[in-house]
């Protein structure tokens, strides 16, 4: 059984999700002790919804799911980091590839790079 | 003025450190808004400790600064991500250069790589 300290932050530890392959960094969601547990149970990236307050297999609306290919804690154990396979191109609801898709330069937010999908046509 | 959503968590967002070069990811801290105007007016990562309660130039104390070659946010505009340039080899207290230096396997947790400084030594 593996015990992270998900008591700090009251109850939900960060979790991101990186292409196992590029480095890139696809997300960042939350996890409880039991979005840990499926995560290693079924080696599909779960986690937990904050909006939802639910267990959200991620890409179980959309298909695009993140197969879990290796995880790694940090030195505190409060942190969680998937290095996964992301099925489907593109790991944002935006149809951006990663989420990270806002650039801050000269003081101000600019957007990097183009959606791979149309999120009206995954999400109806 | 670069607007984030600290209020959802709180009041401090998730910052994850990438080395800009490699991709890899060296550790995760906090923000609060004075944090990341420090590192937008500085140039150094800055971040919020949560068990000092207070702000924390990254390196200040064993000189492994981080200088931010990059700032990235999210979709929805709750988490940072810093590409930066390490100095010093390492971010992690324990002298990896990596916070994320256990892995989890085989339902255990293993420690990978080796340390790069001896912490006794840097933080006297």
């Amino acid at each position: 059984m593996i015990k992270l300290d998900f008591k700090k932050s009251g109850g939900l530890i960060p979790a991101i999700a990186q292409d196992y392959k590029s480095g890139e960094i696809l997300m960042l969601a939350y996890m409880n002790p039991a979005a840990l547990n499926a995560t290693l149970s079924t080696g599909k990236a779960t986690y937990y919804s904050r909006s939802r307050q639910t267990l959200w297999v991620k890409g179980e609306t959309s298909g695009k799911l993140q197969l879990v290919k290796e995880i790694r804690i940090d030195c505190d154990d409060d942190t969680v980091l998937l290095k996964v396979e992301q099925l489907g191109e593109a790991a944002c609801h935006t149809g951006h590839r990663s989420c990270f898709f806002k650039k801050i330069e000269d003081g101000v937010i600019r957007i990097v790079g183009e959606p791979v999908f149309d999120p009206k046509e995954v999400y109806k």
